[in-house]
């Protein structure tokens, strides 16, 4: 029997990661990137109890040994397994300020959480990837942008000079790595979740915000197209939501 | 039993076309429209012989009248059933030369092909759209850019007026239809399409031209994304690819 | 003494397109194009009256005959000058109604006013424009853009379309004839300009809307640019609009 | 007499900041700022003698406490007068690397360079910026972008990344301060500039190069466009660039 092949998800928690998780652990062992246990120890029992196998991971992504013992930890878990995907999907680093109020932490939080991090995560990861080029699907390497990736808002400095370099990341990578087959994707979340912590808000339409399940049945549609056919950059958008 | 639903796909022939029909034919009727008989006639038939439905209807789609008499004919052919998807993938328009030898039709060819023949098969189609919200699957309505819908490059004047007009009307429709509950996409196809006309194109890797199987399976999935996540945009292109 | 250069506007009258005249009447011979000589009278004798020299001349745009025929005119006032700009500043095209009560002529008017008639411009402007890559300053082609040059809204879908196809053409014309001397711009006039007919139009702050001096200083500029260093694109915007 | 308005700028040296300020200088008391002395001693008394007034601060704009300690020079040495525009036009942070070969310190330049230090520079002159909206011309905040702030090449990820940092911090500053009545641009130069460090890039066409005095033209052009019509972003290329 081969081995089974591995997807690493940084970010996971109750919302959109967690998703990600559960769905691409439907083929694949999972590897969950987290600050605190409490974001992964249900989602890691759940999947076990469904079948599958997942291990979770206390990662702080800003920093570079973190990251690196994260990847050691995977590769202890599922000693010589194959890594098929690897998603960022780690928020935070979101300030809304008036630029003078800004204190240095603040600004620079935007960046470290989106680009700093995405960084760690991506030089961990693309050696592994491109070792994958022969799996069934290409590796792939996705990154989760947001409305600020394309916009710099008044008050959002910090949040849209982050998700900005996180795109120019992705962006220089899929132009550098697309070539030797890996597949890196850049989706743009543009409007509110509909997860726990965003309950409250309340919009007309009942189905106003966007489902964290289909953002990752779209994360796995991407991770399935073929290397003649990649995706680079979609957007992702509730029907009523104004743009 | 419910009615089987329809796509109407225009621009079908050898090439992505033809795969888009084949695709949507699993689940649909589906209503060809083309200029030619040839272009559809084999492909007709290999649907009924799978076991699927499908009518080829001659269409000029830069005709008002003669894209209104072929929903006329799809009306006849499978009356009553709800029009589930309409995708716009007609060709054409594409005139590479200087900008002082192009004719006044050289010129018109692009906006025809793309902006005018897209305007007449939306205002045939949205009536029928708007009446399958609640249709297993958003309606939906997809649209086929390319390179030149982002770049107006030298020497392609007519093709990147056409495709950038394009692109103006499938925003202007996904905010107008999208809170109604029709899904607008426009799908940037960056790349040469491996179809019988490109063969003799030939590149470093084997492997360097769009799969129009891959984009079929895309348009698939744009079709099936629920109404709280939809993507308005995305690209297509082959690894290899620069851009 | 040598010969005064000529500067020819396309879209003039009570608004940007008369102070763009003037502006470059305080160095040029200009040549006014507009549908009505009720648009351009009162500016002629205005420009004489400051010892300027300028023309007025009936033309519609979207016919080429009438563009071929207002260059005939042109090279007869003024034998043998050189072409020093080409301004294309028509407005029209502009019709604001749901999609699906667009008739094929509301559809067709954003085409025709602003990319066809940009096309039959340019096709008699560049010939000369070509001829004046020796004069002080690039010769320049300057095309008026919108905020619907970057975003299709709802219910815009005839104006979007134009705009879009014309900056393709702005773009596709620089990439062209930039590297053979010629400036080819695309300023986008985001927000209302202040003149006669925006007059009801009322704002929180009195100085909200574009001052149409302004923007004829910054096509000015435009025009000025040395060859080195071309702006292909700028916005215009009003200090407290929304974007 | 009314106290002559300061300009700050920067980033200067021998190519474009050394130009900036020798056209602002022509108005304004300048204050320069860069790392070493070197880059700007010869400007300063070229200023002087030229009958301007100039001083020159040694300044690491990544740093807080040392932008700080440059605006207090600044207060120091032209007591009360007003800030009337400050540019900021570091360069720095450009490593070109395969990716996997970059060091953390590399690609956290990009983003030290250009989107920290113009954090730290915005904060220091944003506050005097305001109090000076009532001078001849809007105060003017002015970032030096560049073509990787619009495309993330391979192997510019470190640049790039600091390139779309600062032209989100651009946008976010402009939408905050701008219906304040601070003029926020960004010049994306799309080129080489023609300064000594460039001497030796050859082209085919002797003027392949932008020129560093007509960039300065542009940022001068910029500052002088009154509020009402305000420009936040053109482009700035040698007519024979491929884009």
């Amino acid at each position: 029997m081969p081995t089974k092949s591995i997807a690493v998800i940084a970010g996971v928690g109750a919302g959109t990661g967690g998703c990600i998780a559960r769905k691409f652990a439907q083929k694949y062992s999972v590897a969950l990137l987290a600050r605190n246990p409490t974001s992964y120890q249900t989602l890691v029992q759940e999947i076990h109890s469904n079948g599958g196998n997942a291990i979770g991971i206390n990662t702080d992504v800003t920093s570079d040994a973190s990251v690196k013992n994260a990847f050691s930890e995977i590769e202890k878990a599922f000693p010589g397994a194959p890594l098929a995907a690897a998603i960022y999907n780690v928020g935070g680093g979101f300030v809304r300020k008036p630029f003078l109020e800004l204190s240095q932490e603040d600004f620079r939080a935007g960046f470290e959480s989106n680009a700093k991090g995405a960084f760690n995560f991506s030089q961990a990861a693309l050696p592994l990837l491109l070792k994958s080029v022969d799996l069934e699907h290409p590796p792939t390497l996705i990154f989760t942008g947001a409305t600020a990736s394309m916009k710099g808002s008044a008050l959002c400095a910090s949040f849209a000079t982050g998700k900005f370099a996180l795109r120019a990341l992705s962006q220089s990578l899929a132009r550098e790595f697309g070539p030797k087959g890996v597949h890196v994707s850049h989706a743009i979340i543009d409007g509110i979740i509909d997860i726990e912590r965003t309950r409250g808000f309340q919009f007309d339409a009942p189905d106003a915000k966007l489902s964290p399940h289909s953002i990752a049945d779209s994360y796995w549609f991407l991770h399935t197209q073929p290397r003649t056919t990649f995706t680079h950059e979609l957007d992702l958008r509730p029907y009523v939501e104004k743009w």
